[in-house]
């Protein structure tokens, strides 16, 4: 770990004070921001409440960040590409941060490669905070989680705010969810089942990035580019009026990286120009809220002593059919509002 | 209307007998099936009580049947195709159904145009059966209601049931969540765009049927067919362990009938066999007993006039960034069961 990017250990004996916490965070203060997502990670009671405390504070004062999801299959380039990016931006006076969510490993607090090897310059950097999220089996709690370090991360003055993840499980859908703008990162080679990406990241994709588009794999890389241009032209407007767009890179030598970081403000000016940028927050914050709601009157019935046994036998009803859905729907909902 | 496929009006002064109902269901009795969806199209409190009591009995007599989804844009020829290949299969035998959604008609218990003229011999088979869905601007009440009335069409012995709709709205969702078989239905002509085909479409299509490849179309239609493929094949494997199939057909000749009804028995055959059928039927179950308590949840946080202006309030804040998901959902879940 870069001591730039401090993974602070919450001292049990040492007071945590939220509010010398958050002022830290509103002076761009790195030892204060470490703090406050090791705070976010905790599953602590007494350190929950203290999150709730200061995620509160840090919406106060939000801003107009650009959230970007970004996600690919394993060895994809997504680190190489960040500390590339990362690096661009930083000399245009940005602040980039980069949180990862990997949801394969469990190995908590870290991935398993550090943030060093994965993205040495970016790393080092005083101008950019990189901090991969403790990965866990409950994707809601890793995603209310990354929510959180996200607000952290913005009241601490990073912005862009890239989240990195693997697009092989469910958590893409949990990174679009909670960004402005999602890239999709793929490799020359043959078709999507090759490259495991599941149904449905395609046409969650603003940006779709072929990386890897050097020496000789450039040919294969332009085919690959063709193949998606292909299927991209037919897939309908996005809501946002976007049609997804794609580009070939290299990682390696940092070609097209100035093109990417084009498209992306293109991108960004286009959503807050025409209104969906703050829409789709809307809608987004509305569709977490109701995605909570709903786990956690399931986490009531399967957790509350007098429901749990009677949700499970009904639940089994529904499935194999004996018992109609809202039947079974009313009959709950009925015993937990009496 | 047919008189073949009634719709009984319930009289006020008639005593309504379930049983009676029920047992004309087990002997396939048109007249009583009539009675029964007319019932699950009521809106009134003592009709919903019976519909309940209806279709748990039904329940216990469950069948392995087909459920078929079909959707396209308005004018793709959905109606002359279940007409042509309801006729085909009544020939081999089978007795099959026709439920249709059509949510942007308004026009309580029927479709714009009558069944005669949408399908003038199947309307007049009486070894089918044909019944529109009553419209309604509330998508979870049509769901809920056809999915009791395929229930009820499959106790009176039909099988297959075709459930159509219109694939412009979020109706087909809730078709693809009910059936076990989606069939996208599309004509010749220039991409998604022009089609109206929404985003996603495509990817819950078992089957994607390009229709009126007949007379001076078929070359359009060979590139249309042509089109798909190309997007078909770089799709990934469904969970079914089926790749979606793409073919070509003709409703006013009848060409291509034969081998679309190939075609499905061979993927009801894939998915009898590999135990998807089951596990699909299962996942619906959970799915739609899922979805069901949420909305019922909202139902009950937007009526009860102790919470109602606690949760319009609380959401608004959610909506705008004012106030975290998690604690504006902790704080009304907490609110609900105390």
């Amino acid at each position: 770990m870069s001591n730039l990017n401090p993974k602070i250990k919450l001292n049990k004996k040492e007071n945590i004070n939220i509010d010398k916490i958050y002022s830290g965070l509103l002076q761009g203060d790195r030892f204060s921001l470490g703090k406050a997502i090791t705070l976010i990670e905790s599953t602590k009671p007494t350190h929950k409440e203290m999150t709730k405390k200061l995620i509160s504070e840090c919406l106060k004062t939000q801003k107009d960040t650009l959230r970007i999801g970004i996600t690919g299959a394993p060895g994809v380039g997504k680190s190489s590409l960040l500390e590339k990016l990362g690096m661009y931006i930083i000399e245009k006076g940005f602040k980039p941060a980069v949180l990862a969510i990997d949801p394969s490993s469990n190995i908590s607090g870290g991935s398993i490669l550090g943030d060093k090897t994965r993205m040495p310059e970016l790393s080092m950097s005083e101008n950019a905070f990189i901090r991969p999220s403790p990965a866990g089996k409950n994707l809601g709690g890793v995603a209310k989680k990354t929510n959180e370090s996200i607000i952290a991360v913005e009241c601490a003055g990073f912005n862009p705010i890239f989240v990195e993840t693997v697009g092989v499980g469910q958590s893409e859908t949990a990174v679009h969810s909670m960004t402005d703008l999602f890239i999709l990162l793929i490799q020359p080679g043959a078709g999507d089942d090759i490259q495991g990406i599941k149904r449905g990241i395609m046409e969650m994709a603003d940006i779709i990035v072929v990386n890897k588009a050097d020496g000789e794999n450039i040919i294969n890389a332009e085919k690959t580019f063709n193949q998606y241009s292909g299927i991209i032209s037919l897939l309908p407007e996005k809501e946002s009026g976007w049609k997804t767009k794609i580009m070939m890179i290299s990682a390696l030598t940092g070609n097209g990286v100035k093109e990417l970081w084009q498209i992306i403000t293109e991108y960004e000016n286009n959503a807050k120009t025409t209104g969906y940028y703050r829409k789709n927050r809307k809608n987004q914050n509305l569709s977490l809220f109701n995605e909570y709601l709903f786990n956690n009157l399931i986490e009531i019935f399967n957790t509350d002593p007098n429901l749990n046994s009677l949700y499970t036998e009904t639940k089994k009803k529904v499935e194999t059919g004996l018992m109609s859905y809202y039947d079974a729907g009313d009959f709950l909902l009925k015993l937990l509002t009496k």
